[in-house]
């Protein structure tokens, strides 16, 4: 069996791909609230005699494709939630569902993967291995679909795991990633300063929580500019404060949210840690009191050397030399990062930036599209990790 | 013609004034809204045949005494407008109108100056000197009704001018003032930082308004430590701070608003400036830019020598010694600052915090009410200082 | 006996007062190291036949002259340290010390009350009552002479006690004071904040100081703008911050010195208490320690109502009107606050800036000097309070 | 010819490379003032009969070995300047010069180098390619001896640049460098607040430049945690403030000096501008101006690709495997960034730990020292370099 066959097949699939592609665009569904997407996955697949376990760790779908010859096990992951976003295209595949878009290319990943099953499926008897394909609810919502696909069992007997997310502002004809971390641990900071109302001609009566939060503020910039190693990555930003609902009356209280990134698992905890102590004793040295709390959200994506060295060799096999690019890690988080911590392999980019002229939009945007002639690249460097990934002994 | 009979009728009067008083109350109207209000004053004068002259300067109501015999004109003046509060109390007289209350006084007011006006005009024939009327409107509101009034000449051909007001947490059974500043001025403090909004896990692609905000806050503090004289009287208060949607995204702008209350004009004028100054270039130095304005309100309420004498004078002559008290001055603005631009007279506070075991409310509080029987007080004062005027030359 | 004899006496003795000045001007020693001065002032008095008790309470000199009739005994106090200044006048009578200076006008003080003491002796038998001579050493530097005079017996007797400042800035020709706080409480601030030091290029290795100690810096404003009652008076200024001995490396410790002039007792201590907790909390909050210490200096003159009519009259009837002025309170400290705390009584300035075409200077300024004329207003004043006080019943 | 020889020649030199270590040691010159130390350089050329070039460039020795065969030119820096530090430790070869001390290793990149120059020179005839030995004066100080040997025509004719530096606190046994940005570019921070000076009890009458300097320095940490890239690398640290002379006096100014380290270009001018920008601005919020200066020192060291590769192969076949490791970049700046902004090649760091029970003490300090049988490891691997780069076309 060699790839070249198999490539060959998925290039003549692409219109397949958008086709899915855009009936998941027309009907996209709610982090942890999808019925009909899941539905459809496991139909499809199933139709194609796959081996098919539904409501895995909650709305997940699993399929299984056993080789016809002894090899590794090889696992593909696609997220196909959507966003509460009206979409403000006008595509002729645009959104039906009110105030609901997949604004995050999800819809792609899930038409790549399926395609790509379908085609490994149509070869079956011939392959070295198993695929094991993903098919992940809610990865746009803390704290995810993976965590509770893993604990049912998703990645048992699964040698190697890998996924691919479109990017629609990176230059399509590439795939991206890099060894070590790719995406930052993202995390929720909430900080809600206590102080004593008072009228603002009387500030003495009371404790000002406004100019409490101000000092916060301005000291949790030392967090990252003091605290965190320079050659660390950290990046902590406030982007609501509000307090008060009158100019003359000083209010009772003030409220803060805020993001951290992170890649270090040991600096996330000093940063968890810098801005709860920042937060309560500047409080406190302004005569108020403050509560803190930095949320864990998704941890950093953390890609496994052998993996990203898989990656590199199937595009290089598949594409040859300059198609494969190293890229720089990214802040936005992505809860691919669980499996990672449980089996080795890596996560990549496909590049998918529009080329008809349109703009491109970044992701989470009303607006937001992606260059469907990319698909066709995230299933095609599947198969291709799927051989290499062969190749190992 | 003597204070001692006028004296008597006033404090027959009192059951007249808690009626008059107990009618505005339960028909409040709202600053530079008035309708009824100025027409049940007007009537109510017109009936005892007083000289009446309507919407001066707006919604004003001016009464005209004119004594029977040569002497000095002395003006007294009463606020007659509501608040946009919704009455919380559960007395008998509570406000019929939904959301607006006088939770001020000046239905009290109101109603001392009416009876005031109905005694005094008893005596027309034996009175030295004339007495004018001011029953204004909207003194809630900036730009409030006096400026308006005194420019439709009510102050014409007046002498001195004295404004009363009941204190709803000042002890009753005194009358209080002092020399000089007695009420500051109010000044509306808003800045609005622009800064370029940027997703919260890249802030070097933005310019974060809510840290250049932080910092205007806290070197705003430094107006009042280090550029007001420390004799001297100045409070900034900011009351609101509202910026961002979302916790990850570094938002546009920055709001803040406040206000700055302050006796001495060149330390307002420097106060205002040290804000803009403070905001503008603080803005600049975090890459951001910012539009601060202070609003200049009432100017500060600063009593005549001599009119505070002439009240000390009186209180004595009504009640002896020990009933005016003299204090310290008070940060709640006041339009009647204006009328003692253009006349010598003062401004006094009467005692009226409730004495019947209910709690006493601020001002501007949806429970407020106050002691009845200190509406007698006020009057007697004005009877006490009309004939304390006329024996100067 | 009657004040006029007297006055007219003094008047003619200014030159006795000018000779004195410039010979103690000419021999300044510095706070608790005076020898010299109060064996001149002892000797002085001795000569005249005035009881005079030296050593009181440390280096001061008491004398005390008994009046022929029974009456009040009334203290005038003069202090007579000079300062650690340079002298760079070139007046005739320059410090003959090198880095010393009579830079505030102590020399003054003493050849006032030495003269007065003088006159009043003469006419001994016809005074009734008697009068306290206080010649008190180091009132320049914390914690002063007053104390220990007073602990050691100085007010034994006396009933009531007063004393005078010559102000080099004060218009000559008048006599200055005001009712209860005249000159502020004044109190050293010292903070240090330990941190870790470390090098500038790793500052996640340290704990800078230096931020804490400028984030203390910015939240002490808070102090006077958020705590205090915008109708009291509070001053608080740090005048020394130090910290590191390389650019590139990030010190261990850093250094504040400043101080807290205030009138209000309650307010002294509330400042205190919140200097301490901003230094304490912040420095924590930045991973830095701070020691806060705020030690009370001279507390605030406050004089008595008594004490400053007394005065008032005294000027009235030695000059007339318009020579007595009420003034501000200043900032400031004195110590003889104390005498305040023990007997009523008051303190006032009397103008003596130069008049003769030269600069005035501010008091320890190294070309300070005064109206030498002024010596007379004082040791007038003197006389007339004794004679107003005896009125008193 | 080949390496083996050189090696083992190398090796059995070791002796001689601590001998001439030692002897600098005790000789130490400072940067700028180096005179016996370059003159014991040339002699030690010349004796050798090799080609050398006096005060190149100022005090620089260029030393030129032409091999017998034609071959690339490949030259090697080694610096000789000490420090102002006074030694404090009490090894045998401890510096006679008293307050001077080598307390950076150059003394042993000399003898390294010295001793690398007469090995490859007995085997001159043999070798392909030429070598040029660099010995530079000044690399502690600012602006550095590099650039002015640069301009003096150090690297005509050479192909490559190479260079060494002891690691006091790097393990011994390990040769260390990296692609790309191994060492920061360093730059001085000088801010200077001008305000008003005032008594400290009278802060209205001047602009208090200590706080000013306060917010200054609370506003710098944006820099870092607002306008950098978080995937940057960016450090700026303040490591000396001061100003004032008496807590209670405001001073006129305040000083503040630090550094800032950085890689990019780009950043290092954003840094640059962004510093500046805080300052003046910031001072012109609180009523002061700023001077503030960003000094640039040495650029970056960037080793080019092909030179790191060289270093790599060529330890690899000194040594064998596992011997090369690549570090992190590290933040102090070094003047051989110049050289490679001229010419391809890299610079390295060899493990220089001392191992005989003593601690180890950073570069600068008074105890300073290092294992001194990794001279050794320097100067083969300088042979290795040599070889490797002339197997290259």
């Amino acid at each position: 069996m060699d790839l070249q066959k198999i490539d060959r097949k998925i290039r003549e699939s692409l219109d397949d791909m958008i086709e899915i592609r855009r009936h998941l665009h027309m009907n996209p569904e709610l982090s942890f609230e999808e019925e009909k997407t899941p539905e459809y996955i496991a139909n499809y697949l199933e139709q194609l005699g796959i081996e098919v376990r539904r409501n895995v760790g909650g709305r997940g779908v699993v399929g299984t494709i056993r080789g016809g010859k002894p090899g590794k096990t090889i696992a593909f992951r696609a997220d196909f939630d959507a966003l509460p976003i009206q979409e403000a295209t006008d595509v002729p595949y645009k959104s039906t569902v009110p105030g609901v878009m997949h604004a995050c290319g999800h819809d792609g990943h899930t038409a790549s993967l399926l395609v790509f099953a379908k085609v490994m499926n149509e070869f079956r008897e011939e392959l070295e291995g198993n695929i094991v394909l993903i098919h992940q609810h809610a990865e746009e919502v803390n704290p995810g679909g993976a965590l509770g696909m893993i604990k049912d069992g998703c990645l048992d007997g699964v040698d190697m795991v890998f996924g691919a997310h479109l990017q629609s502002l990176m230059p399509a004809g590439h795939v991206y990633s890099r060894d070590g971390y790719l995406q930052a641990a993202e995390n929720t900071i909430r900080i809600t300063v206590n102080g004593k109302g008072t009228h603002g001609a009387e500030p003495h009566n009371g404790h000002d929580p406004i100019l409490a939060a101000a000092h916060i503020m301005t000291a949790l910039q030392s967090v990252v500019s003091r605290n965190a190693d320079p050659l660390g990555q950290l990046v902590i930003s406030i982007g609501q404060f509000h307090s008060g609902s009158a100019g003359n009356i000083i209010p009772q209280t003030a409220e803060m949210e805020g993001t951290m990134r992170v890649f270090d698992e040991e600096l996330r905890r000093l940063g968890a840690r810098r801005i709860r102590e920042i937060a309560e004793f500047t409080a406190q040295a302004l005569g108020c009191t403050a509560e803190a709390d930095v949320e864990f959200g998704y941890d950093a994506v953390k890609n496994h050397t052998e993996g990203v060295r898989l990656i590199e060799d199937a595009v290089g096999s598949v594409y040859g030399d300059g198609v494969y690019q190293e890229i720089d890690p990214v802040m936005p988080a992505e809860d691919f990062a669980y499996y990672l911590q449980h089996r080795p392999g890596a996560y990549f980019f496909v590049g998918a930036k529009v080329e008809d002229g349109r703009t491109a939009y970044p992701h989470h945007h009303e607006k937001f599209d992606f260059h469907e002639p990319a698909l066709e690249m995230a299933a095609r460097t599947f198969a291709g990790i799927f051989f290499e990934a062969q190749k190992q002994n």
